[in-house]
C-alpha cells in the first residue's frame, strides 16, 4: 500500500455523521492527529479572545480506569484510546490575560486586555466568573468534536461524573469547571441517529 | 454562467479560515443557505440531548438598527445581511423536555427524560439552571459559526450589548440567557489572523 493523505470531512458531512460513540477500535491514537485535533479546537473564538479552555489528555490505561471509576463505571472511557478532559480555568486566564491580547495591538493592547478583565471580573466571586469561563470553553468543546470527526475520529461528550474526583485524579485546581470528558477514537459501532427539534421549532424570524 | 454547487469547506479549512468579520458584502442572505446553517447547528450534541439553544434571526433593517443601538452602536450589526441571536431557553427546555427523548426509547424514554430533568433542575433557581442551559447552547454556537463558514459565510460573535434591551426588542422572556449576537454574511474584508495559546500551553498529557 502507498501512504495516502486521509480525506478531511467537509463541515456538512462532519456534522451529519457525528454520533455519540461508545465502542472504539482497539488501537492507540495517532499522536499527530491528536495534536492536530487539539490545535484546531484551540482556534475557536471566545469573548475578548479569553481562551478559557484547557485540555487534559489521558492515554494511560491506569488513569483512564480511575476516570471511569469517577464516571460511575461508564465503559466508554477505558474503551477509547484517549480521553480529552475539557475544562475551563478562568483563574489562569485572568492571571495571564496579557498573553491573549493580539500582538498587533502592542503594549496598549496588553494593558487594555488587563483593564477589561480586571474591570469585568475582578470583583466577581471565583465560582461566578468560572461559569462565564465555562460558557466560553464550551465553544471550543464544539469545535473539538467537529475537528475530531473531520479527521476521521469519533467522540462521546460526557457530563456524568464526579467532578471532585476527576480534579483529584488529574491534579487540577478546585476552581476549574468541566465542559465534559470526551473519549475519542475510531468508531467500532454505528451509534444512534440524531433526534433534534426542527429549525422551525427553535427559531423566530424577524 | 452555469449554476454550480458551491464547495463546502472541509473542517480544517473552515476552522483555519474563520475570522471575526465586521464588513460584509451588501446583499441579502440566500434563505436556503440560512436555513441549512441553522439546521446544521441544531445537530450539535448536548447533555441528555437537552438542546437548550434557540435562534432569533433578524433580517429586517429597522430591527437590526434597534439591535445595533442595544450593542452600543457597533456597526457590524446593520452591515451584515442577517443577525442570528443565539440564546438558551432552559425554561422552555424543561417545560417540553419529553420532546427531546429519543423516539427509539419509547414512552419509557419520555418518562425517564422528564424524571431526569425534574430531578436535576426542578429545585434549582431559574438563573442557576439557566447558566447550565447557556453552557450547552454555546456548543451549538460553535457549530453555528463553523456551519456558516463551511457554506462560504462569515460571522463575528458578539457579547457586547445590553441583554435587557435585546430581550425587549425581540420580545423574549426575561429568563433567557444569550450565547451572543452573530452577524452573518459574506466577507468584504480580510479580518485579523488568529492569536492563540499553543497546544502545549493549554494541554496536560497523562
Amino acid at each position: 500500500m502507498t501512504a495516502t493523505t486521509p480525506k478531511v470531512l467537509d463541515i456538512k458531512e462532519a456534522i451529519e455523521t457525528r454520533r455519540s460513540i461508545r465502542k472504539y477500535v482497539q488501537e492507540p491514537m495517532n499522536q499527530d492527529d491528536l495534536h492536530e485535533i487539539l490545535r484546531l479546537a484551540s482556534l475557536a473564538p471566545s469573548a475578548w479572545n479569553a481562551q478559557t479552555w484547557r485540555f487534559a489528555v489521558v492515554q494511560d490505561a491506569a488513569i483512564k480506569q480511575q476516570l471511569q471509576d469517577a464516571a460511575y463505571g461508564q465503559g466508554q472511557i477505558t474503551n477509547a484510546p484517549a480521553v480529552i478532559v475539557v475544562y475551563s480555568d478562568m483563574e489562569d486566564t485572568l492571571a495571564t490575560v496579557e498573553e491573549t491580547a493580539h500582538p498587533g495591538m502592542g503594549e496598549a493592547g496588553r494593558t487594555g486586555q488587563r483593564n477589561t478583565f480586571d474591570g469585568v471580573f475582578g470583583a466577581q466571586p471565583v465560582a461566578q466568573r468560572g461559569q462565564w469561563g465555562l460558557s466560553q470553553a464550551n465553544i471550543a468543546f464544539g469545535f473539538l468534536m467537529l475537528a475530531a470527526r473531520g479527521l476521521g475520529y469519533d467522540t462521546v461528550p460526557m457530563l456524568g461524573f464526579d467532578p471532585a474526583k476527576v480534579k483529584e485524579i488529574l491534579g487540577l485546581p478546585e476552581h476549574v469547571q468541566f465542559a465534559g470528558l470526551l473519549p475519542v477514537g475510531k468508531r467500532a459501532e454505528d451509534g444512534f441517529p440524531h433526534h433534534r427539534h426542527s429549525v422551525e421549532r427553535i427559531t423566530k424570524f424577524y
